[in-house]
């Protein structure tokens, strides 16, 4: 924007099925405990695909155009008169989900299950891939030197795993089996390294997806197929594969019956199983059999309290994200359009990326 | 016995299908932390009745003769050398598995999941329904003035309850649905209720075992049917039965797919559903939808130091298990007979008891 | 207030020592998630007498006139926009303290660890002693029929006994050692009956607060004195009180060497000691001898997310507060300091109760 | 042993205040469960040294010459019948406490509770400084290819930091205290480093310990002394130390009124401080402003189910404990009497080892 001119805040609308426009974007005025933030890094998740492919998820449906994109770290422009802890310049990522802090979830320190929760694009909220952002402080959080900003865009999925780990009590005693190698597999694989997992063992269908959670420290990959008479010899080459260790903890970041089930069989008694992935909602599943080893199951819905553990995973090397970035694009109305594309087309895409 | 014979010690023994014969039963030695305990109540439970049917439950079948039983009390006739904590003529109830204190489940305090547990009644391990029986001391827990050998009997089915309700969490602050109102559901009832739960909620297909739940103390019942396609309208009124309460923790105690769906839709975010019930191993279940609400589901297997808990419940009133026993015979061959075969028909029999 | 006038709002203002002024208190303006709420029944607190003695509370200092008052219940009278649970007319009890909800203890569920809170009559926050009051409408809880507006100011010292059982995971399998029968020491009780201890025993070195807790529900009572070298004998009548029964959890209220030493030396291998009491801060214990049995001490500071439960207590009977308030006054200037002095006093003075 | 001779088993006996003498211990017999152990490594802990000054510790009184030492490892010569899991030739390490798997500690997980444990070298149990013993197979832990049999003996002291580890929930988003670096707070740091703390800062009044923490991978050192008026000033030098980060947890493993008391002090509010060390029994501590910070102290004793972890650990690298091992001794009564002297004599030695 030249001198004296107010530029003007451009953001990607998602206007219509597979239709994202890049239009300007009026920002709410800043509250004493906001920021705003020059966005830098924004990526693309499996539900921005979603949405542009549907309009919907579930019962969250898209009616009026809305901002997509909520992966995203940036550069603090102007804080609120009450924000203390960041300064104008400050490299920050952004946690997206802004709870309510009255509902008995928000108070008893589970704010990821608030009904009021206004999302980045979650319709009817909008989403962060703009120039700018309006968001409150408190859920910005400073980059240290070292994680760029990129990294801090992908505290975002990462989180996700994150919170799996912590709800399944991933440490150094738990030897895991994490299911479905698509990129929230891959971070809750890098996720269950980072919090000691002294053994993790991932299976997909995809041959060049192993292959990344390999080179991203997986301890053995089992290929499988979707074929449900497969499921019992399956489940005998991953316990192999763990060389004579239990598998405390499943993941599942498929969530399809197959897989499930899979996690269910394969966990050993008085183990865990957590539900991240959402193929399918319907699943027929072993439960019986599960209930009388006291194997549990344990949702996850996003995360909370993620961004400083994510942060310092990656100040510390514990977690490397960047073999998760694929492909890069700016924030043309070209470049908008291709990003989706590349990244709904899968295949080698594991993350795609845009840089503002 | 006359004066100078030796008693024989006779037991009702499983010898093949739809059969039970009342045969003598040597006692294996006493060792010198065990104890020999006189019979005087043993119940028939479900499992009982299905050995009888069918001759095995799952993987465990009944290859050779086998005395069954487990839901046990009586009073003691002997002592092993190094057993200070009881004396002949004290009443006592019995903890019917012998786990091996070497596992790691054992170790760690979880010994229900021992893979090398030796249980009543479960093949190729004798049951309890005897004249006399041995047992290790640490497993017979003293009855106090008041709480009556039968009761004592009773302290194995409501420690199914008090199992599930311990890994539940129920307290004064859970709002509870019990799904199935047979024996189990009945005692998880009581079990809840002594836990404090302000509201219990209880459904099941039959009228009767669900007038029987309001005279236990259920705060309300629904009556729901067997169609999946009734689920939603008997959530709703299932919620609706709580007046205005959360369902914080679901317990089936049927096991089918309907009412474990029941359960994972009732219960609130952050909710937990527990499965006791056995009725299918394989379940159709909405499971995205109670992951991305963090409905958690915890399997439930036997119990675990709950003899002690039960006994105090049984002792203060808070817990009152004599209106569930229903029928009760004596130990001849035809009484045997008999009372397998009312507990089989069901109806109006809830625990079939037999007075030594 | 007359037709036309604006009624003056009146409060009880700390201007010094000693003096407490009822005098004008300008309500701040009324925020989209506040209520005014007329206030009703205040219950005196030792910390409230405490300011008016010393004009500070540790590092809590007055530097400026302010309202005193914090246990409170009223009616309401305006809500904000956004407020929808809440109606006029509605009988609220208060939660007095609003914390930040951005700090790390406010987002992980433990607000009331918050550096930030803003708390009634804690300096420099104003209290409720106050015809009216303005306060964030989600710490307004509405009481149910049958549940009286001072039993609603009573669930603030009751929350303090709640959040004690909870961190000490106080229920049916615990057996409790209270220490101290003051206002704290009697609502503990109470909470620890609550949540279902099956036996609680209570020390105190008074004997009418030892009758009035026996009235409460205590088990036992012992009589102890202040002097050190009773305390082994102490702790052997202490334990003899429980009649076999382990001491499981000790909840000093009083908060002094002598009584922390008694809870640690009292309580069995792998219980809990938890720290209410404040008496002094230095304590000299047997820490050593604790910790090789792994005898806990918790902290508790105030309460959160306690008030619910307290009304359902108070809705179905489990606790009785009623007979706790024993003295009640008006709120002319004169019955202000009276009700002080009364009290201060202490003696049978147990809850000093407003009426306004 | 010569062709034909029964070789005889000789062992370290303690007989008398500083009288240590090797001479003929004769084997129990060897139970179905029981393994017999060649010993190879066996290190001298701060216990053996202290009974062998005392000829007591606490209660526990040397009445009758006893073999003295604990921390171990060897290879097995003969396995009873009913072990499964090991071989003759296997190379292990033994966990020193044989529980009774009869009480509620046991039973419910905690075995090191137990109050009924026999344990080597705590009266009047025989310890393991001998050339065999029988001891039961399932404490005894086979170590893989790569972990030495020293190393194996060093399971036990590092299983205590384990323990402490476990129990304050150190894990990666733990910054930690350690306070006092001698040999079981080096294993201490040892332990939350694997465990994934992020940042580990460690105190003691000696140079040479402190630069020991360095080498083993302390992030920070605060020398400090044990004058009490230097504690304000000590807690914020720590606090810096820890470059930002919150104390969540501290370790205790001195066991001072001063270490303590710093503890307290410098840990977060909603943090835990973990009490190791057993300098003192009566401490003077600042109680109540911990408990209003709600800082919760843990106890430690011994550890519980640790050697399979320790070993991962060891194995994996995860902890390396050879730079503890300062000196090493063969069995000769001259290299009993001298290594114990050493051990005693503290200065630069750390773990004094025996190979046997
Ligand atoms: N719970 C939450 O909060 C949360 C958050 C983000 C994403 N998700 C969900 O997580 C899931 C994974 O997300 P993603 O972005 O990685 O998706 P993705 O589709 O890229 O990855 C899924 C992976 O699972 C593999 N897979 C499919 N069927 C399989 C089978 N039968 N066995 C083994 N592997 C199989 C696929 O090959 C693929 O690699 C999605 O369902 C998404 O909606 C959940
Ligand atoms: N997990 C364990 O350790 C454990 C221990 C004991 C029993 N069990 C199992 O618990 C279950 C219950 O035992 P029980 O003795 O009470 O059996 P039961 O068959 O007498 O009781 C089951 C009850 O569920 C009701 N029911 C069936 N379908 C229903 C539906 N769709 N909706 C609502 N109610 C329905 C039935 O009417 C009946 O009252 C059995 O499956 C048994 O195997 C498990
Ligand atoms: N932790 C918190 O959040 C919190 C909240 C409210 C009050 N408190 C504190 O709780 C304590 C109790 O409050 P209260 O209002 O009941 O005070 P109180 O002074 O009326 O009651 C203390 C009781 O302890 C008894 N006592 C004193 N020394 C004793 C001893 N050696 N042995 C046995 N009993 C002894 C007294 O006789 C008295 O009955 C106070 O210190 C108060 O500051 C703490
Ligand atoms: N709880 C348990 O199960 C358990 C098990 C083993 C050992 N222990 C205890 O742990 C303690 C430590 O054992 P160790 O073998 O390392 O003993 P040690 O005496 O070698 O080490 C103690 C260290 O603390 C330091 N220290 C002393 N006073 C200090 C102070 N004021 N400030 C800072 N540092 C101080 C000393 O310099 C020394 O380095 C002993 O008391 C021992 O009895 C407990
Ligand atoms: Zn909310
Ligand atoms: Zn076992
Ligand atoms: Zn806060
Ligand atoms: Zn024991």
């Amino acid at each position: 924007a030249g001198a004296g001119e107010v530029e003007e805040n451009m953001a990607a609308w998602l206007v219509a099925k597979n239709t994202l426009k890049i239009m300007p974007f009026k920002l709410p005025p800043l509250g004493p405990h906001d920021v705003r933030v020059r966005m830098k890094a924004v990526g693309i998740c499996g539900s921005d695909v979603h949405y542009l492919r549907e309009m919907r998820i579930a019962h969250f449906v898209v009616k009026e155009p809305m901002v997509i994109g909520h992966e995203c770290a940036g550069v603090i422009e102007e804080v609120g008169a009450g924000v203390t802890h960041l300064s104008v310049g400050d490299r920050v990522a952004l946690e997206p989900g802004v709870s309510c802090w009255r509902c008995r979830h928000c108070k008893g320190g589970r704010y990821n299950l608030c009904s009021d929760m206004k999302f980045f694009a979650t319709p009817p909220v909008h989403g962060s891939l703009a120039n700018q952002v309006v968001h409150p402080g408190d859920l910005c959080f400073k980059l240290p030197d070292g994680v760029t900003l990129e990294e801090g865009a992908m505290c975002e999925p990462l989180s996700v795993g994150v919170h799996a780990c912590r709800r399944a009590g991933v440490g150094p005693e738990t030897g895991v089996l994490v299911v479905g190698a698509g990129p929230i597999g891959l971070v809750t694989l890098l996720a269950a390294r980072a919090f000691g997992a002294p053994k993790v063992v991932i299976v997909d269908v995809d041959d060049h997806r192993l292959s990344v959670a390999t080179s991203l420290g997986a301890h053995a990959t089992v290929k499988v197929s979707t074929r449900d008479e497969d499921l019992d010899a399956e489940v005998e080459r991953i316990q192999a594969a763990m060389g004579g260790a239990d598998i405390d903890v499943s993941l599942d970041c498929a969530g399809f019956s197959k897989t499930m089930s899979t996690a269910l069989e394969a966990t050993r008694a008085g183990g865990k199983v957590c539900l991240i992935g959402m193929g399918h909602n319907e699943m027929t599943l072993p439960m019986t059999s599960a209930a009388v080893r006291e194997v549990d199951v344990v949702g996850v819905f996003r995360y909370k309290d993620t961004w400083p553990l994510c942060i310092d995973f990656l100040r510390s090397g514990k977690v490397d994200v960047k073999p998760l970035i694929t492909h890069r694009f700016g924030f043309s109305q070209r470049d908008v359009e291709e990003a989706f594309e590349v990244s709904a087309r899968g295949r080698d895409a594991i993350k795609v990326m845009f840089n503002l």
